[in-house]
């Protein structure tokens, strides 16, 4: 099968290294261009200072960094982008024809774009026909990944949705990684947390709402629960550790939970996707999992981790959710969600075989 | 004035360090006894592996390690002894008229013993003419101080009482020194965040609520507050944070509960003891403070830092707070226990002047 | 190809585990049999407390930890014991006649133990014959591997012999995992350097230089170089990284120092064993690199990467040297090592082809 | 006593916070004036984003941030420039009168400017007279502290001299503070070592050898000694461990060097300045010390720590030696030279008693 050429926006940063290390190898797409600030008319490999073990893939280290995303000509997008170059570039491209898989959050809460993790809401890609109606677009799409601390969040809810979701209080223990690069000086986190991560909360209290919402009609309806989120930031290199407490309409016993938990899946195909996870949740019931170094590789990165589930005097329910906040929350689900969109047929002609590839 | 000759037990550990650091130079009180598992016979300075930056003080490295609690001449006692050695141990030294302000767990929740912080009980000291009654000690008894994630959840409660405390929800995020040593190995916590704390959270939702009780004639009666504290071990050396979410039956201003906070002294003498910080609460209204490493030594390790004070859309309102868990979180909150003690008058004939010493 | 059953002794310990994890799926290998100190009885899978990433692999789980060493059947033994244990166990084993590949230091300096990194000196197993007409084993042998700070130390000096390696200045900078579970106490290490390392600043000064010896008849007989080894603790996981200063007798330029790295393999068959990375050495012309948490993975942890390759005005050359201390420094060159004994018949009647699969 | 008003350069960076930190309650000296990067205008405690514990002094919070280094009054001035910044701007203030006490490198290595650490070369300060001669300065003049690497590279060897320096072999493993701020990337440094530091080589193979060397005339014949430094970066907040090995022309026993440490005060008035340490070196014999986090704060950050002195095979002796980068290695050695200014009249008709104020 001949692979798709695609585009990596911001390949320099800490996101777009990430996907660049993800997609090299994949099965169906392959990076034939790349943007990067003030890179622009240099090798990859002679301008990007990589943060990710080892080396950058040879098969982009030789990739001359364009100097304008007006050029480029790969179908689908991944956008790495800052927030505020994101916003109007990415329907830009939209509106120029390219499937735009896009891990800022510029448009994240736009009502016509999904806000898309193929577990939890696979049919909140219809959205794209709305914006497509609405914007005018023919071909081109923007598909938004929610911010890498609701990741945990909406894949340890998702299963709990029949419960009856009312209110939930989270505290997260956020990586380093997580604020790019170079991202948190050294000097503010060794030996230390700081008790606040910019913008995270607001995010937290919002974007799970909209991904484990209703899609109804032309509109996604949020789900109706009460949020309370705070975020802090601790000295570790990658993964994020989320602590919730929970309050259900239903009373199932913890074991109804972790039964849940156990059997999410997803809807199909989403399981058979190349980048899906054997286990969306790997669910933990020693009393000291998950952690983070031990645990934010499950599924390839891919997985969230689940753990602790126990009652709370206060809210009914209570447990610690744990996600790689650069793989599942961010590229990797950038990459999940493009191949929801390849096998949903958004990408022209492009139509894998998502079994196959994944077995 | 002459000092107090005081001894420390289990004075190898990490918190019988820090009661030797303390009470280094210390007014009143000057270690004359030690004793420590497995070193009896040595030198303290030959045997201690120390763990504070620099030496063992001096005037201790000489001090021989006694071999048995028994032999005991000082009249005040300062107990770092595990839970299970102490939990007879103490009451005996207790009987045979030794004063025992301790920070071992095993005797804390007796209804008869104090779990002292000044600033915020101090007259449960009070107890002690309970407990002496009771058990027939004449001039002895034993006074705990709480568990050391306990301790910024009660400074920073106390003022806020008049509100009308409700309910509570924690999560901690705690430093390697609360294991003691060697404690937490490297291997478990370096690039990690483990999601529990063995014991703490037991701890984290019932002494506080002894210690934010009113003494009712020969009893403490709770305060009826709903509890729910998950602890989480992080990877710093010193220094517990909490983050609170709150419900309060009043209803007050943001400002008000930093008013409260800012005029908090803790009723006379305390504000006079040697080591009472002149804040006992230091409020922060920057977005990321307090910080671990950057606050745990306000006020000599003795005050405790509260900020991030905002609404919480679930409990009401919500905010961090920060000790350090060796000094106020353990030994020196024993060592402002005794100092209460000592112009209180339970320390015989000991009776220090407090304002002359402070001022 | 059926595969061939071994036994892991030692398995619960830091190095016990990278041996399983690494002999998970091993073309030729199979995990039949493992001990732990005082696990006996009990399913792996319920008594060790696993320290790397993830869970125990399934295929070891569900194994039953055994009593004794003296009822194991594997024809192949890795010994991952402490050295004590290991002494005389390991020679009793090879006297039964099982082939004992051992990391541990117990038997490393004995004249008839092969002290194997194959890419150096694949030709010392020969003295397995030496040990076996000594000791009068029929089938049975041990073969060590070095210490994991030596390794770095061998790698990259091998190709350099040719050179005349005169003098050899070493200052290491050693992981956590180097001194097993629990080993460093977390509050000994974090924000800390512990300029000493016990017992490997001997091992550095010796074991390096049997490793580059010349098999001469029976004897190995060691390079005759002046070795100056200090060795410290950093807070990292894994990796330990060497700071080499060098007196060749040659003068090669440092261009032909790159080149002797670059070309590197080992002599055949070496470098088609299932575990031989494709570059024994990774070569590093940028002047910030090898750096432990970026390259300490190269070649699956096999390579060994070196860099900062100048002038010393003191000894003439110096650069850095990083390996992977419980991979290629512990348990996969005690792997690698089996492997080549394989290939040569030393594994009784149990013979792979290498290239096949290798490719 | 009426104090020195004093300026400070650079005051928000990393080492001008400790400037500030170091000169708070200082006997002789009060910071009047400051600049800093593009706060002009401010009040300092509105703009400086503080990282040291605690909170910037109360009595410079309210200073206002000058625009220009032009209308500074205050005779004496300390410097955290950058090194271009200070380049040209250091002499013109000496010209306009200024002493400059600067931690800049940009002047170090000009013949006529002292690079001044007082214990080991207090008679260089004469190179003011030739400075001023030389410039045409009256009463100015610029007077250096080296890098903060070389700082205990000095410290250790100058009580050696004697014994006839040869060769000085280092290797060091500096804290992230060395770096400034923001500086080091988190993600650059947790778990991880960087084996190079950008222009501390060069440093340490010169500094140190100017300070080390004798006045001759109006000039400093430095130290003729070979010097080799591998300069590594390491996860630790502060203190500089630096590995050195050493040839010298005499033979002492290694008693010999511990007791020249040992004694090893600085000529009058030197150990009577109020910054100076009791101990500029403090010996330790345990194996495992010095240690960064311990030991740092020897002598409140102003001594040095020496220990593991052993022979070296190559080399002849070998040892750790340990200094804090940002107090004794930077701010604290720029006030400690000029308390020995004051008490030599170089800052005009300020003229301290040097007895009555350490006593």
């Amino acid at each position: 099968m001949e692979r798709l050429p695609v585009a990596v926006l911001g390949a320099t940063g800490a996101v777009g290294q990430r996907f660049l290390q993800l997609l090299e190898g994949h099965p169906w797409f392959e990076v034939a261009e790349l943007t990067g600030f003030s890179s622009a008319g240099h090798l990859y490999g002679d301008v990007v200072r990589w943060h990710l073990a080892g080396n950058p893939p040879d098969s982009v280290a030789d990739l001359r960094v364009k100097a304008s995303e007006a050029t480029l000509q790969s179908p689908l997008v991944f956008s790495a982008l800052p927030s505020t170059a994101a916003r109007e570039l990415e329907f830009d491209l939209a509106a120029a024809g390219h499937i735009v898989c896009s891990n800022a959050s510029a448009n994240r809460m736009q009502a016509d774009v999904p806000l898309l993790l193929p577990e939890a809401n696979a049919d909140h890609i219809r959205l794209i026909d709305v914006q497509r109606r609405r914007r005018g677009f023919r071909s081109g799409a923007v598909v938004a990944n929610s911010n890498c601390t609701s990741m945990p969040v909406v894949m340890s809810l998702a299963p709990l949705r029949p419960f009856g979701i009312r209110r939930v209080h989270m505290v997260s223990e956020q990586a380093i990684s997580g604020a790019g690069y170079p991202g948190v000086a050294s000097l503010d986190i060794i030996d230390n947390v700081i008790p606040w991560v910019s913008g995270d909360e607001g995010k937290m209290e919002s974007e799970p709402f909209k991904m484990l919402g209703d899609l109804c009609g032309d509109e996604v309806a949020w789900l109706p629960a009460v949020a309370a989120a705070t975020c802090t930031r601790v000295p570790v290199i990658d993964g994020h550790l989320v602590n919730l407490s929970l309050e259900l309409a239903e009373a199932p016993a913890l074991d109804d939970i972790h039964a849940a938990w156990r059997e999410f899946r997803g809807p199909q195909p989403v399981p058979m996707l190349p980048s899906a996870p054997d286990k969306p949740l790997q669910v933990f019931t020693q009393v000291d999992r998950p952690q983070i170094r031990l645990d934010r590789m499950a599924g390839n990165g891919m997985s969230t981790s689940v753990g602790r589930l126990r009652e709370c005097p206060i809210l009914g329910y209570r447990f610690a959710a744990l996600t790689h906040n650069t793989i599942r929350g961010a590229a990797g689900c950038s990459i999940l969600n493009a191949e929801l969109l390849a096998v949903q047929g958004y990408l022209g002609s492009f139509r894998p075989e998502p079994a196959a590839v994944h077995a």
